[in-house]
């Protein structure tokens, strides 16, 4: 398998991640510098259909894009530690808790950073009335967040699972706009410094 | 088991739409009028957490939010006909192709719907400007879909999955605000008719 990859975006990371916390090291990566459209070229858009990164090529040749996708993928070839649920109730809570926060969170973190920092102003025109509009979002999301890490340590079971390593990269991300989580949310604060703790946190970073 | 449906919004029709695809039958439904506010009673919030519908009750008591969570879950139960996929890498593309659909068509017709039609400004301020941005971006995916749908029946796979019902759903329920299929993407008319004779087409609506 390969995996394309790069650095500097967040759902990337996502997968990086997933393969430190299992330990994967034998699946190739090709970087991609997305700055310089490496995944706009022809040769990759037959591979994948979409010119998106990350994407994963399996020995047969087939392409997936999509990083819950890859990752599901991966905890089929790599089933430790388990990211997505052992059982068929476990694994709806997760993915509930992975999609929850995806759409109210990690998406909105990306957004606004996509729509306000010069950086992203060759990729998306600037747009700062829908970068303030994802910001409240994310921000109304973290309070939401801080109430149900008062009550379980993870968010979505008793170990860290895809829901907060999702919720995890899109918050990191967000601190080039300087979107971060209001000192007063004491549990999200403590589980971001657990996040950020692992070793998976510094994996291509 | 019970599932709170609501018979106009298009995410509980997902959910009754795989029920009607798997002739499940012995799940309970409890009608939430979320005009009413329904999903937003204290009893409702200290179930699910969240004031969202579709929510599915586990007969442990377990509540699920999350219409793909929900779908994923009843399939573990009732497996057949299979609309996540059989194999990890059948999974992995039909995931992939359902996630693209979800963010590529069915929210931003579901945006475009919440932030534009008058039914709707009870719930949602209307803004035309973040409508238009959806809505652009729904024309956009269905081009995208139009050509995936030239090499394929479906959108994921040699059979209906999941990612045409989201697809669906969110293209259908669009119509409120007369956003639909350009008449030359022939490939995307063709997918959405067969969809809408089948006999989940009709399941609740």
């Amino acid at each position: 398998m390969k995996l394309y990859d790069s650095r500097r975006a967040p759902n990337p990371r996502r997968v990086r991640w997933v393969m430190a916390e299992k330990g994967i090291e034998d699946v190739e990566i090709v970087n991609i510098d997305i700055f310089q459209g490496g995944h706009k070229s022809p040769e990759y858009r037959a591979k994948f259909g979409f010119a998106n990164v990350p994407a994963l090529e399996l020995d047969d040749g087939t392409g997936i894009t999509e990083s819950v996708a890859i990752a599901r993928y991966l905890e089929s070839r790599y089933p430790e530690p388990n990211l997505f649920g052992r059982t068929p109730e476990e694994t709806a809570v997760i993915e509930m808790w992975t999609r929850r926060v995806e759409m109210g969170l990690s998406t909105p973190c990306m957004l606004t950073v996509r729509f306000s920092h010069p950086a992203l102003a060759a990729i998306e025109p600037p747009d700062p009335d829908h970068a303030a509009r994802q910001r409240t979002q994310a921000e109304s999301m973290m309070k939401v967040l801080d109430r149900r890490l008062a009550d379980s340590e993870w968010i979505a079971a008793d170990r860290i699972t895809m829901a907060d390593i999702i919720a995890y990269t899109g918050l990191d991300f967000a601190r080039m706009v300087k979107l971060e989580p209001d000192p007063g949310l004491a549990n999200v604060i403590r589980w971001r410094d657990a996040m950020r703790a692992r070793p998976a946190a510094q994996a291509g970073v």
